[in-house]
C-alpha cells in the first residue's frame, strides 16, 4: 500500500536553492500522493488544497529570489487535530468538537508559518488525543492494522509518504509508538521543549514533537517552533544545532529495557538484539541494568510507568471530562467515562504522592543517564497489531513520558515483515545531543536516507 | 456609594446550619445590592440570576437535611471575565471575543459548583487580562477613580459588596493591587496553586486566586478549587488548614520594600510605619534589609521586578497574539499591538536570560524567606488613582508574582481616606501559614470583621 515516499524535505535544500525544484512542485506530489492513498489510510479530517497551494507558490517565490524563511520554507506539514489551526476545524477526535472553528492557529502552527512551512491539513486522533479511535485510520504499510494512536493521522500520512513531516503529542505513547508502527522518524522533546499554546493537550507530561521522514525533516520542524515561539510558557524550549552532514558514533550507550519489555514480541526483541550486537561490533560500549546499579535502580523506579502515568493523568484529566460529561455525556466514549470515573474516586493528596513518586525517577534516571549518550530501547512491543478499535500497547513509551526526557524512534528494525522503531531516550533539556547521537548511528547503520541532511 | 457591605458566608455557618438564614436569603440580598450598586459600579459583564437562584435553592435545601456539600455551600462568586464558564460567554475583556460562548466550565468554576457555590455571573477585566481597560467600571469607594486591574470587576463587586467572594487572576498585579484599591481581601497563591484549566491565562508566572470580604471566606474559595480541581497540572496545589477561631500571633516578620517603594504615596508610607509599629509594641520582631543581609540581597533582585516580568510577559505572551493580530488586528488595543512588537523583537535566547534571573531572585528570597513567618508591605503604592483609562501602578506586587509566592492583602490601612492594603508574602507552596499569619495580625489589630471565622 505505501510503494514509495516522498524524499524529504530538507535534502531537498540545495535543488531548492538552485531552482532544480520548487515547493509547489513538492506540494503537487504531495497532494498526488494524497489523492492516490488517502481512501485507503484515511489519515486526514481536513484538507486545504487551496490553502496550501497559495502558501507553495509564496515559498516558491521566496526560493526564487533567494529568501527562504528557514530550512524548511514550503514544507508540507500536517497537524495533529488536537491542534488549533485558523483557517481548519479542530475537533480533538471527539464526537463533541465535530467542526469546531477557533478562529485561532496554535503557538506552534504559528509559527510554522512564519518559518514558510505548508499547513496542508488536520490528522485524526484518538477522542481528546487519549484511548477511544473513533475514526478508522489504517496502517499504511498493512490496512488490516492500526496505525497507533494517539497521533494515528501524522503517523500514518508522514509513513505513508503523503507529508514529509506531521505535528503531533505524547504524554502516554502517543507519538513514538505510531511513529515504531508506520516506519517513520518520530520525536518527543524534553518535557516543555515545544510551546503547547492552543493545542487541547494539558497534562503535566504532555509534548507537542514531531513525526518525519528523516531525521533533518523533524529536527527542522522542531527548530522552528522552538526558535518563533519557545517552549511551554517557562520553559526556554529546545536549543542548540546538530551537524547532520557529519554524524558522529556514539561512545556509550545504555539498554533502558522499561517495565514494557515484559510485553515485547519475540520477533522485536531478536531485531533489537541484532541491532545491538552491530553497534557493539562498531565498537560502542552497550551496557545493561546487570552491569550498572544506576540504571537497575532507574528500571525499578520505572517498572510502573504505565499505572503510575494513567493515574497522573487521571486526576490532571478530571477536567474538562467532567464538564463535558455535565452537559454532553451521550458524546463521551465509555473509556473517557472511565477515566473520569477514576479522577472522580482519586484526592489531592493522592495525586500528591504520585508526583513524588515521579521526582524520584527523573532524579534516578538524570543521575544514570548522565554516564551515557543515550539510552536505547524499542519504539514498541512489536509490529502494529491487527485491529482498529485499539492502538496498541504504550508500554515501551511511556517510560521516556514519565521520566519527561527526550525520546526518538527511527525505523530501523523489522517484526512480523513490519516496520519497528529503535528508541534511543537522551538526557532532560539536551534534545539536540540526542537527534545527534540518532545521526551517528544511522550512519552507522548506513541508513543516510533516514538522517535526511542536505544534499 | 459603597453603603455597608455583604457580611463574609463563611461567618454565616452556624446561622446556615441552624436554619436561622438560607443560602437564597444571602443571594436576595446579594441580588438586591447588584440591582442598587451596579449601575454605578459596572462590574459584571454578564449575570445569570435565574441560574443562581436554581443553584441558591438547591442549596438551602442542602443545608436544611443537614448535608451542605462544603462550607461555601450556597456563597455566590462572581468569575473573572478570563475564565470560562458554561452558562454564560467568556469575553476575555477583549473585542475579539465578545460574546464567545465556550459551552464549558473552567477547572476552578466546576469545582466551585461541585462544592455548592453559586456562580451568580462574569466580571470585568482588562483586555486578556493585560493592561487596557476598554471596560469602565469604577472604584466603589470613589466613581472617579479606578478599581485597579486587571481583575477589576471582582475587586469592585466584593468591595461594594455586592459578593463575598470572586475570582481573579494575577500575573503583576491584577489581583492584591484591586484588592488594595477596593479594600478587600485579596490573595494570589504559590505558582501552580489553583488550576488554571479553561482560564485564558497562560503565563508563566501567573496564578487563578481569590478576592473576597474576609479571609475565611478567601480560603475556603481557595480550599473548594484545590481539593476539587488541584493546582495547575504537574502542582499538587494548595494543601494545609488554618485555624481561623485561633488565630495566632507571628513572632518574626520581614519589611520587603520591593522596587515599588519607590513610588509609594506619603499617606501610604505613614500607614505603613504606623501599622508596623503597632506589630512591633506587640512583642513582633519586625526586620528590614538593614537587619539582614539576606533580605537585602532579595531586594536588590527584585528591585527590577517590573520590567524584568513584562520581558517575559512579552515573550510568552507572543501567542496568542500573533495569530490574533493577524486576522483582527482592528479588534486589538494600541498596547496589545505594542506588546506584540516587543515579542517578536525578541528571541529564545533572550527569554532564557530572563529566566535564569527569575530563577535566582527565587532561591536568595526562599533562603531569606525561610527565617520569617512572613514578609509585609504594601498592597498598592497608595490609594486607587483618579480616572478610568489606566488601572494604577503594579510595582508594590510584581515582586510575589515574580518570585511565584503567595501572597495576601488586607484592608486594614487607608491613603487619601480611601482603601489600602497591608501585604503579607508567603513562603513558596506553604499558602496556609501565610493564612495564619494574616489572621493573627488581624486579630492584632481587633479586625475580626476580617477574618470572618464562623460564628
Amino acid at each position: 500500500m505505501s510503494g514509495g515516499r516522498l524524499r524529504g524535505y530538507v535534502a531537498l535544500g540545495r535543488d531548492l536553492a538552485a531552482g532544480k525544484t520548487t515547493p509547489r512542485a513538492y506540494l503537487e506530489e504531495s497532494l498526488d500522493r494524497i489523492a492516490r492513498m488517502e481512501p485507503q489510510v484515511g489519515a486526514f479530517v481536513a484538507l486545504n488544497a487551496d490553502g496550501a497551494r497559495q502558501a507553495a507558490d509564496a515559498s516558491t517565490a521566496r526560493w526564487k529570489s533567494g529568501k527562504p524563511r528557514s530550512a524548511l520554507d514550503g514544507m508540507p506539514v500536517a497537524i495533529k487535530d488536537i491542534i488549533e489551526t485558523a483557517d481548519m476545524p479542530t475537533d480533538e477526535g471527539a464526537r463533541l468538537w465535530k467542526g469546531r472553528m477557533s478562529g485561532r492557529d496554535s503557538a506552534s502552527v504559528f509559527a510554522l508559518r512564519e518559518a514558510g512551512a505548508v499547513i496542508i491539513g488536520k490528522t485524526t486522533t484518538t477522542e481528546f488525543a487519549a484511548a477511544h479511535p473513533w475514526h478508522t485510520t489504517k496502517n499504511p504499510h498493512d490496512a488490516a492494522r492500526t496505525p497507533g494512536g494517539s497521533s494515528s493521522g501524522s503517523a500514518a500520512a508522514v509513513g505513508a509518504g503523503m507529508v514529509p513531516a506531521g505535528l503531533g503529542s505524547q504524554v502516554v505513547g502517543s507519538i513514538l509508538r505510531p511513529s515504531s508502527f508506520c516506519g517513520v522518524v518520530g520525536y518527543k522533546p524534553s518535557v516543555g521543549g515545544l510551546n503547547r499554546s492552543g493545542s487541547h493537550d494539558h497534562f503535566s507530561q504532555s509534548c507537542a514533537g514531531v513525526l518525519a521522514a528523516s531525521l533533518a525533516d523533524n529536527w527542522a520542524v522542531t527548530k522552528a517552533i522552538a526558535e518563533r515561539a519557545g517552549g511551554d510558557p517557562g520553559f526556554v524550549g529546545v536549543t542548540g544545532e546538530v551537524d547532520f552532514g557529519r554524524p558522529q558514533t556514539p561512545k556509550r550507550l545504555a539498554v533502558m529495557e522499561t517495565g514494557g519489555w515484559k510485553a515485547t514480541s519475540d520477533g522485536a526483541r531478536k531485531a533489537f538484539d541484532a541491532v545491538r550486537e552491530r553497534l557493539g561490533k562498531a565498537g560502542i560500549e552497550v551496557k545493561t541494568r546487570k552491569d550498572d546499579p544506576g540504571l537497575d535502580a532507574t528500571e525499578k523506579l520505572i517498572d510502573d510507568a504505565q499505572p503510575l502515568t494513567l493515574a497522573i493523568n487521571a486526576w490532571e484529566g478530571r477536567w474538562p471530562l467532567n464538564t463535558y460529561s455535565a452537559s454532553h455525556s451521550d458524546k463521551l466514549s465509555p473509556n473517557a467515562r472511565e477515566r473520569l470515573e477514576q479522577a472522580e474516586a482519586m484526592s489531592q493528596e493522592e495525586y500528591s504522592g504520585l508526583i513524588k513518586r515521579r521526582a524520584a525517577a527523573r532524579a534516578a534516571y538524570a543521575k544514570a543517564a548522565g554516564r551515557y549518550d543515550a539510552c536505547i530501547t524499542l519504539g514498541a512491543c512489536g509490529a502494529a497489531p491487527v485491529g482498529l478499535k485499539t492502538t496498541g500497547n504504550t508500554a515501551m513509551n511511556v517510560g521516556a513520558s514519565l521520566l519527561g526526557v527526550p525520546a526518538l524512534t527511527v525505523p530501523v528494525l523489522a517484526d512480523e515483515g513490519l516496520p519497528l522503531g529503535l528508541q534511543l531516550i537522551g538526557r532532560a533539556d539536551d534534545d539536540a545531543a540526542l537527534f545527534a547521537v540518532a545521526a551517528g548511528v544511522l550512519a552507522l547503520l548506513q541508513r543516510t536516507d533516514l538522517i535526511g541532511a542536505s544534499n
